[in-house]
Protein backbone atom coordinates (compact mmCIF):
# COMPACT_ATOMS: atom_id res chain seq x y z
CA UNK A 1 0.00 0.00 0.00
CA UNK A 2 1.56 3.49 -0.73
CA UNK A 3 3.11 5.47 2.29
CA UNK A 4 0.60 8.10 1.36
CA UNK A 5 -2.34 9.27 -0.69
CA UNK A 6 -1.62 8.95 -4.36
CA UNK A 7 -4.06 8.49 -7.02
CA UNK A 8 -5.03 5.29 -7.90
CA UNK A 9 -2.41 4.69 -11.09
CA UNK A 10 0.78 2.34 -10.87
CA UNK A 11 4.07 2.95 -9.84
CA UNK A 12 5.63 6.42 -10.83
CA UNK A 13 2.89 7.05 -12.83
CA UNK A 14 0.59 7.71 -9.48
CA UNK A 15 3.61 10.07 -7.73
CA UNK A 16 3.53 11.87 -11.14
CA UNK A 17 -0.18 12.54 -11.21
CA UNK A 18 -0.08 13.48 -7.33
CA UNK A 19 2.92 15.85 -7.93
CA UNK A 20 2.86 17.79 -11.77
CA UNK A 21 5.49 19.85 -10.69
CA UNK A 22 8.13 17.46 -10.37
CA UNK A 23 6.84 14.99 -12.98
CA UNK A 24 7.58 17.40 -15.67
CA UNK A 25 11.33 17.45 -14.77
CA UNK A 26 11.45 14.10 -14.21
CA UNK A 27 10.01 13.36 -17.74
CA UNK A 28 11.87 15.83 -19.45
CA UNK A 29 15.47 13.52 -18.07
CA UNK A 30 14.15 10.31 -19.05
CA UNK A 31 13.05 11.93 -22.83
CA UNK A 32 16.49 12.93 -23.34
CA UNK A 33 18.62 10.56 -21.67
CA UNK A 34 16.47 7.22 -23.08
CA UNK A 35 14.98 8.71 -26.81
CA UNK A 36 16.74 12.09 -27.06
CA UNK A 37 19.51 12.24 -29.85
CA UNK A 38 22.00 9.80 -28.96
CA UNK A 39 24.67 7.46 -30.55
CA UNK A 40 23.42 4.65 -28.55
CA UNK A 41 20.12 3.28 -29.58
CA UNK A 42 16.59 3.55 -27.75
CA UNK A 43 16.75 -0.07 -27.31
CA UNK A 44 19.94 -0.14 -25.37
CA UNK A 45 19.32 2.90 -23.31
CA UNK A 46 15.87 1.43 -22.03
CA UNK A 47 18.42 -1.94 -21.43
CA UNK A 48 20.66 -0.07 -19.15
CA UNK A 49 17.62 1.17 -17.27
CA UNK A 50 16.13 -1.92 -16.84
CA UNK A 51 19.41 -3.48 -15.48
CA UNK A 52 20.25 -0.49 -13.07
CA UNK A 53 16.43 -1.08 -11.87
CA UNK A 54 16.87 -4.65 -11.38
CA UNK A 55 20.41 -4.28 -9.27
CA UNK A 56 17.76 -1.72 -7.32
CA UNK A 57 15.29 -4.44 -7.24
CA UNK A 58 12.27 -1.81 -8.00
CA UNK A 59 9.89 -3.78 -9.76
CA UNK A 60 7.86 -2.00 -11.21
CA UNK A 61 10.88 -0.04 -12.63
CA UNK A 62 12.47 -3.02 -13.70
CA UNK A 63 9.06 -4.62 -15.25
CA UNK A 64 8.30 -1.38 -17.48
CA UNK A 65 11.53 -0.11 -18.76
CA UNK A 66 12.47 -3.85 -19.41
CA UNK A 67 8.93 -3.84 -21.67
CA UNK A 68 10.01 -0.80 -22.77
CA UNK A 69 13.62 -2.12 -23.89
CA UNK A 70 12.25 -5.33 -25.55
CA UNK A 71 10.11 -3.31 -27.70
CA UNK A 72 12.89 -1.70 -29.22
CA UNK A 73 15.08 -4.27 -29.33
CA UNK A 74 15.57 -7.23 -32.03
CA UNK A 75 15.97 -9.92 -29.05
CA UNK A 76 12.91 -8.97 -27.68
CA UNK A 77 12.40 -9.12 -23.44
CA UNK A 78 14.35 -13.15 -23.82
CA UNK A 79 17.52 -10.71 -24.69
CA UNK A 80 16.76 -8.28 -21.93
CA UNK A 81 16.18 -11.29 -19.23
CA UNK A 82 19.61 -12.47 -20.00
CA UNK A 83 20.97 -9.47 -19.77
CA UNK A 84 20.01 -8.78 -16.40
CA UNK A 85 20.47 -12.16 -15.10
CA UNK A 86 24.38 -12.00 -16.55
CA UNK A 87 25.50 -9.17 -18.38
CA UNK A 88 28.98 -11.36 -19.03
CA UNK A 89 27.34 -13.85 -21.32
CA UNK A 90 24.22 -12.40 -22.87
CA UNK A 91 24.60 -11.96 -26.78
CA UNK A 92 24.89 -7.80 -26.45
CA UNK A 93 27.97 -5.75 -27.98
CA UNK A 94 30.95 -6.14 -26.23
CA UNK A 95 30.51 -1.65 -26.23
CA UNK A 96 27.03 -2.23 -24.44
CA UNK A 97 28.54 -4.94 -22.00
CA UNK A 98 31.50 -2.34 -21.01
CA UNK A 99 28.61 0.51 -20.20
CA UNK A 100 26.74 -1.73 -18.20
CA UNK A 101 29.78 -2.45 -16.05
CA UNK A 102 30.04 1.53 -15.50
CA UNK A 103 26.14 0.79 -14.96
CA UNK A 104 26.46 -1.24 -12.07
CA UNK A 105 29.35 0.55 -10.61
CA UNK A 106 26.99 3.90 -10.41
CA UNK A 107 24.47 1.57 -9.12
CA UNK A 108 26.74 1.06 -6.12
CA UNK A 109 28.23 4.32 -5.73
CA UNK A 110 29.44 7.29 -7.78
CA UNK A 111 32.54 7.09 -6.27
CA UNK A 112 32.71 3.04 -6.94
CA UNK A 113 33.13 3.89 -10.86
CA UNK A 114 36.98 3.28 -11.74
CA UNK A 115 39.30 5.17 -14.70
CA UNK A 116 39.78 0.98 -15.69
CA UNK A 117 35.96 0.44 -16.13
CA UNK A 118 35.53 3.75 -18.29
CA UNK A 119 39.02 2.81 -20.24
CA UNK A 120 37.69 -0.50 -20.81
CA UNK A 121 34.86 1.19 -22.31
CA UNK A 122 36.54 3.40 -24.23
CA UNK A 123 38.51 0.50 -25.65
CA UNK A 124 35.33 -1.13 -26.99
CA UNK A 125 34.36 2.34 -28.95
CA UNK A 126 32.13 4.49 -26.49
CA UNK A 127 32.62 7.97 -26.92
CA UNK A 128 32.46 10.58 -23.75
CA UNK A 129 29.07 11.52 -24.45
CA UNK A 130 27.90 8.05 -24.00
CA UNK A 131 29.72 7.22 -21.03
CA UNK A 132 28.11 10.50 -19.58
CA UNK A 133 24.91 9.12 -20.68
CA UNK A 134 25.57 6.02 -18.75
CA UNK A 135 26.47 7.27 -15.67
CA UNK A 136 23.55 9.84 -15.92
CA UNK A 137 20.81 7.09 -17.03
CA UNK A 138 22.48 4.81 -14.23
CA UNK A 139 22.52 7.61 -11.75
CA UNK A 140 18.89 8.81 -12.60
CA UNK A 141 17.11 5.39 -12.46
CA UNK A 142 18.80 4.94 -9.07
CA UNK A 143 16.35 8.04 -8.40
CA UNK A 144 13.41 6.61 -9.69
CA UNK A 145 14.13 3.46 -8.17
CA UNK A 146 13.69 5.11 -4.98
CA UNK A 147 10.92 7.71 -5.80
CA UNK A 148 8.49 4.51 -6.68
CA UNK A 149 9.11 2.49 -3.79
CA UNK A 150 9.66 5.12 -1.13
CA UNK A 151 6.63 5.93 -1.95
CA UNK A 152 5.47 2.62 -1.83
CA UNK A 153 4.08 2.40 -5.04
CA UNK A 154 2.17 -0.34 -6.80
CA UNK A 155 3.66 -2.58 -9.51
CA UNK A 156 1.10 -4.48 -11.58
CA UNK A 157 1.47 -8.35 -12.14
CA UNK A 158 0.64 -8.74 -15.35
CA UNK A 159 3.07 -8.38 -18.52
CA UNK A 160 0.25 -6.75 -20.30
CA UNK A 161 -0.10 -3.82 -17.77
CA UNK A 162 3.98 -3.14 -19.04
CA UNK A 163 3.54 -4.29 -22.79
CA UNK A 164 0.19 -1.57 -22.94
CA UNK A 165 3.00 1.13 -21.29
CA UNK A 166 5.55 0.21 -23.60
CA UNK A 167 3.03 0.84 -26.31
CA UNK A 168 2.94 4.29 -25.36
CA UNK A 169 5.76 5.26 -24.76
CA UNK A 170 7.40 4.22 -28.17
CA UNK A 171 4.81 6.09 -29.78
CA UNK A 172 4.52 9.33 -27.75
CA UNK A 173 7.39 9.34 -25.21
CA UNK A 174 7.49 10.18 -21.59
CA UNK A 175 6.66 13.89 -21.59
CA UNK A 176 2.62 14.14 -21.67
CA UNK A 177 2.52 10.55 -21.29
CA UNK A 178 1.34 11.32 -17.46
CA UNK A 179 -2.62 11.07 -17.76
CA UNK A 180 -3.59 14.36 -15.53
CA UNK A 181 -4.44 13.76 -11.89
CA UNK A 182 -5.32 15.12 -8.72
CA UNK A 183 -2.64 17.20 -8.05
CA UNK A 184 -1.46 17.19 -4.37
CA UNK A 185 -2.95 19.48 -2.33
CA UNK B 1 40.74 13.87 -12.50
CA UNK B 2 37.09 13.53 -14.25
CA UNK B 3 36.95 10.07 -16.16
CA UNK B 4 35.80 12.15 -19.66
CA UNK B 5 36.74 15.36 -21.18
CA UNK B 6 35.13 18.22 -19.00
CA UNK B 7 34.69 21.87 -19.05
CA UNK B 8 37.06 22.71 -16.14
CA UNK B 9 34.19 23.68 -13.62
CA UNK B 10 33.81 22.16 -10.16
CA UNK B 11 31.37 19.33 -9.75
CA UNK B 12 27.95 18.82 -11.39
CA UNK B 13 28.75 21.86 -13.31
CA UNK B 14 30.84 20.65 -15.16
CA UNK B 15 28.90 17.82 -16.46
CA UNK B 16 25.98 20.57 -16.75
CA UNK B 17 28.21 22.55 -18.61
CA UNK B 18 29.18 19.73 -20.56
CA UNK B 19 25.69 18.54 -21.39
CA UNK B 20 23.21 21.56 -21.93
CA UNK B 21 20.10 19.22 -23.10
CA UNK B 22 20.17 17.49 -19.22
CA UNK B 23 21.30 20.34 -17.77
CA UNK B 24 17.85 21.74 -18.31
CA UNK B 25 15.86 19.59 -16.22
CA UNK B 26 18.38 18.72 -13.36
CA UNK B 27 18.32 22.11 -13.11
CA UNK B 28 14.35 22.41 -13.13
CA UNK B 29 13.83 19.76 -11.12
CA UNK B 30 16.32 20.88 -8.16
CA UNK B 31 14.28 24.47 -8.38
CA UNK B 32 11.14 23.05 -8.09
CA UNK B 33 12.34 20.26 -4.79
CA UNK B 34 14.17 22.69 -3.20
CA UNK B 35 13.23 26.23 -3.94
CA UNK B 36 9.74 25.89 -5.28
CA UNK B 37 6.17 26.34 -3.29
CA UNK B 38 6.29 24.21 -0.23
CA UNK B 39 5.31 24.55 3.51
CA UNK B 40 9.35 23.01 4.07
CA UNK B 41 11.30 26.19 4.39
CA UNK B 42 14.14 26.48 1.48
CA UNK B 43 16.47 26.07 4.44
CA UNK B 44 15.12 23.09 5.73
CA UNK B 45 15.08 21.40 2.28
CA UNK B 46 18.31 22.06 1.67
CA UNK B 47 19.38 20.51 4.50
CA UNK B 48 17.94 17.47 3.73
CA UNK B 49 19.62 17.38 0.50
CA UNK B 50 22.93 17.88 2.63
CA UNK B 51 22.28 15.18 4.61
CA UNK B 52 21.55 12.84 1.96
CA UNK B 53 24.98 14.27 0.21
CA UNK B 54 26.58 13.61 3.14
CA UNK B 55 25.66 9.88 3.61
CA UNK B 56 26.31 8.99 -0.03
CA UNK B 57 29.52 10.61 1.22
CA UNK B 58 29.75 13.15 -1.92
CA UNK B 59 31.90 15.87 -1.10
CA UNK B 60 30.71 18.41 -3.64
CA UNK B 61 27.08 17.85 -3.21
CA UNK B 62 27.65 17.52 0.73
CA UNK B 63 29.78 21.34 0.94
CA UNK B 64 27.70 22.56 -1.67
CA UNK B 65 24.22 21.77 -0.61
CA UNK B 66 25.53 22.55 3.22
CA UNK B 67 26.70 26.13 2.03
CA UNK B 68 23.22 26.26 0.59
CA UNK B 69 21.00 25.22 3.62
CA UNK B 70 23.34 27.52 5.63
CA UNK B 71 23.03 30.97 3.96
CA UNK B 72 18.85 30.06 4.32
CA UNK B 73 19.05 29.24 8.04
CA UNK B 74 19.17 31.24 11.13
CA UNK B 75 21.63 28.12 12.51
CA UNK B 76 24.25 28.66 9.56
CA UNK B 77 26.85 26.18 8.79
CA UNK B 78 27.25 25.00 12.58
CA UNK B 79 24.22 23.78 12.43
CA UNK B 80 24.05 22.38 9.41
CA UNK B 81 27.21 20.11 10.78
CA UNK B 82 25.58 19.16 13.89
CA UNK B 83 22.28 17.60 11.75
CA UNK B 84 25.22 15.61 9.43
CA UNK B 85 27.18 14.51 12.29
CA UNK B 86 23.53 13.57 14.25
CA UNK B 87 20.44 14.57 13.78
CA UNK B 88 18.90 12.87 16.66
CA UNK B 89 20.82 15.79 19.19
CA UNK B 90 20.69 18.88 16.49
CA UNK B 91 18.67 21.10 17.75
CA UNK B 92 15.90 20.97 14.90
CA UNK B 93 12.07 20.51 14.87
CA UNK B 94 11.13 17.26 15.70
CA UNK B 95 9.13 17.25 12.82
CA UNK B 96 12.07 18.19 9.98
CA UNK B 97 14.06 15.03 12.28
CA UNK B 98 11.32 12.95 10.90
CA UNK B 99 11.59 13.65 7.61
CA UNK B 100 15.35 13.36 8.01
CA UNK B 101 14.69 9.67 8.90
CA UNK B 102 12.69 8.40 5.93
CA UNK B 103 15.53 10.76 3.85
CA UNK B 104 17.91 8.26 5.96
CA UNK B 105 16.02 5.02 4.44
CA UNK B 106 15.18 6.59 1.00
CA UNK B 107 19.83 6.43 0.86
CA UNK B 108 19.80 3.06 1.56
CA UNK B 109 16.96 1.82 -0.86
CA UNK B 110 13.53 3.03 -1.63
CA UNK B 111 12.49 -0.51 -0.35
CA UNK B 112 14.11 0.29 3.40
CA UNK B 113 10.97 3.08 3.47
CA UNK B 114 8.49 1.89 6.34
CA UNK B 115 5.11 2.66 7.09
CA UNK B 116 6.39 3.46 10.67
CA UNK B 117 8.76 6.37 9.77
CA UNK B 118 6.48 7.35 7.48
CA UNK B 119 3.54 7.00 10.53
CA UNK B 120 5.85 8.87 13.12
CA UNK B 121 6.87 12.15 10.41
CA UNK B 122 2.87 12.49 10.27
CA UNK B 123 2.57 12.19 13.96
CA UNK B 124 5.27 15.37 14.02
CA UNK B 125 2.80 17.21 11.63
CA UNK B 126 3.98 16.26 8.24
CA UNK B 127 1.84 16.46 5.16
CA UNK B 128 1.28 13.94 2.72
CA UNK B 129 3.17 16.81 0.24
CA UNK B 130 5.73 17.44 2.53
CA UNK B 131 6.61 13.40 2.77
CA UNK B 132 6.43 13.17 -0.88
CA UNK B 133 9.03 15.47 -1.56
CA UNK B 134 11.38 14.55 1.10
CA UNK B 135 11.24 11.07 -0.81
CA UNK B 136 11.89 12.89 -3.65
CA UNK B 137 14.75 14.98 -2.55
CA UNK B 138 16.22 12.27 -0.90
CA UNK B 139 16.22 10.14 -4.26
CA UNK B 140 17.05 12.60 -6.50
CA UNK B 141 20.07 13.22 -4.45
CA UNK B 142 20.93 9.29 -4.82
CA UNK B 143 21.47 10.44 -8.42
CA UNK B 144 22.82 13.89 -8.02
CA UNK B 145 25.67 12.32 -6.07
CA UNK B 146 26.45 9.61 -8.46
CA UNK B 147 26.40 11.86 -11.05
CA UNK B 148 29.09 14.14 -9.53
CA UNK B 149 31.30 11.19 -8.20
CA UNK B 150 30.44 8.62 -11.13
CA UNK B 151 31.81 11.65 -13.24
CA UNK B 152 34.62 11.93 -11.28
CA UNK B 153 34.27 15.56 -10.91
CA UNK B 154 36.71 17.85 -9.11
CA UNK B 155 35.14 19.26 -5.77
CA UNK B 156 36.66 22.09 -4.24
CA UNK B 157 38.56 22.30 -0.63
CA UNK B 158 38.37 26.04 -0.19
CA UNK B 159 35.38 26.92 1.88
CA UNK B 160 35.12 30.35 0.00
CA UNK B 161 33.92 28.48 -3.36
CA UNK B 162 30.62 27.23 -1.74
CA UNK B 163 29.83 30.08 -0.43
CA UNK B 164 30.44 31.97 -3.38
CA UNK B 165 27.86 29.30 -5.08
CA UNK B 166 25.31 29.78 -2.02
CA UNK B 167 25.74 33.55 -3.35
CA UNK B 168 24.23 32.78 -6.39
CA UNK B 169 22.02 29.75 -5.81
CA UNK B 170 19.68 32.15 -3.00
CA UNK B 171 19.82 34.57 -5.26
CA UNK B 172 19.24 33.33 -9.10
CA UNK B 173 18.10 29.98 -8.03
CA UNK B 174 19.14 27.13 -10.16
CA UNK B 175 17.72 27.90 -13.81
CA UNK B 176 20.26 29.61 -15.55
CA UNK B 177 23.01 29.26 -12.69
CA UNK B 178 25.19 27.21 -14.98
CA UNK B 179 27.70 29.34 -16.99
CA UNK B 180 27.03 28.37 -21.02
CA UNK B 181 30.39 25.82 -21.80
CA UNK B 182 31.24 23.77 -24.51
CA UNK B 183 28.22 21.23 -25.02
CA UNK B 184 29.38 17.44 -25.72
CA UNK B 185 30.11 16.86 -29.35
Amino acid sequence: MPHIELPEAPGIIAGMMYRPETAEPLNLLAEVLLRGESTLSRGNRETIAAYVSYLNNCLFCQRSHSAFAAAQLDGGLPLVEQVKADPDSAPISSKLRALLRIAAQVQQSGRAVTGETVAAARDEGATDVEIHDTVLIAAAFCMYNRYVDGLGTLAPVDPAAYEAMAGTIVENGYVNSIPAGAPAA
